[in-house]
């Protein structure tokens, strides 16, 4: 049934999850399963907790992808899959798992959604979000400080320590896989409108069940 | 009559020109008028050819675009303009002009059509065509060596003193305006697939004639 497979990339503070969101809006919620790549960090249960602390979490590695990958194929042949429920303070699965039923557009979204082949062969349509290295940063910084209350010098340090050489290292060469680049992020409201108007017309084009 | 009026940037071998076609055969030839920046190259007809050598063909003002404009500007109002015919030879207008007739889809393509402001401005949808460096430089000399007949030497030497500082100084910083950013040019059949859509849900949405 679900015909359009997304996959929305960008680094953090690129305006990848507004562009996601403004996407669903347009498409129409009922018709988006919607896949966050940050669902899918590798539980790290069976590690003390100051081992947990020490993982690079922008690391590639730090991703289930063949999960995310096995769900994807899932929604593809029309089967609900079991989304796990990630804890950003235990660094693990919670015991629940989120129910996410096939549709139309499957949306997977992340930092690393294009840097994995497996993933990356999934998908129809590519899309990285793009903006300004500094502009990132002043978004996360804001966010980080202001939504999730971290002090100054901890956002600035994760950003020197692992952010931003991941950033280099696989988030921006993965841009390269890109289908379409979208800069200026969520305030991009011509490019929005555009994607969403061309996945609308494949998702008209088609019979809603086969 | 005419709804949309479409520029596309891109440098020297992004493949720019490969995405317009494209565009123009799925919108529809007989709904598009198409207009090439490069027909608005300055008449040097007054000055000695010797002089006419010396002139900066990849910078801004080798282009007349306020004319440019006013035909962009006659055809969203609904009239026929008549444009020039420019002659690479003598770096003049030719006597004869080419009519253009108002259409749905106005498609503007050229180098630098995203750094004039007042152009810019003219667009509904900028779009910007990206290519590797190195990749446009070899696209360029496999096609001025093999279509237009001149030597490896001529294209480096032109590529060097005017091609390549002028892309870095104005072709390249315009990327900033674009709503969209098509990489690996013509070949990216996704991109034409999703631009190609969404200018045609757009066209449709909208009567015929007003």
């Amino acid at each position: 049934m679900p015909v359009v497979t997304l996959g929305i990339a960008g680094g953090t503070g690129s305006g990848k999850t507004t562009v996601a969101r403004a996407i669903v809006d347009k498409i129409g919620r009922e018709r988006v399963a919607y896949l966050e790549q940050d669902s899918y960090y590798r539980d790290l249960s069976h590690l003390p907790i100051e081992e947990r602390r020490q993982v690079n979490f922008d690391h590639p590695d730090a991703f289930d992808n063949a999960l995310l990958c096995e769900h994807v194929r899932a929604l593809q042949a029309g089967q609900a899959v079991e989304c796990p429920v990630y804890s950003y303070t235990d660094s693990a699965r919670l015991p629940e798992t989120r129910r996410i039923e096939p549709r139309q557009l499957i949306l997977v979204e992340g930092i690393l959604v294009l840097e994995n082949s497996q993933l990356r062969d999934l998908f129809k349509v590519k899309i990285f979000v793009d903006a300004d290295d500094d502009i990132r940063l002043l978004r996360r910084l804001r966010r980080d400080t202001q939504v999730r209350g971290r002090s100054v010098e901890h956002v600035l340090g994760q950003y020197e320590a692992t952010v931003r050489p991941m950033h280099l290292a696989f988030v921006s060469p993965s841009k390269r896989h890109a289908d379409v680049v979208i800069p200026r992020g969520g305030s991009n409201v011509v490019a929005i409108d555009m994607v969403a108007d061309a996945l609308n017309r494949r998702l008209m084009d088609r019979p809603e069940s086969s």
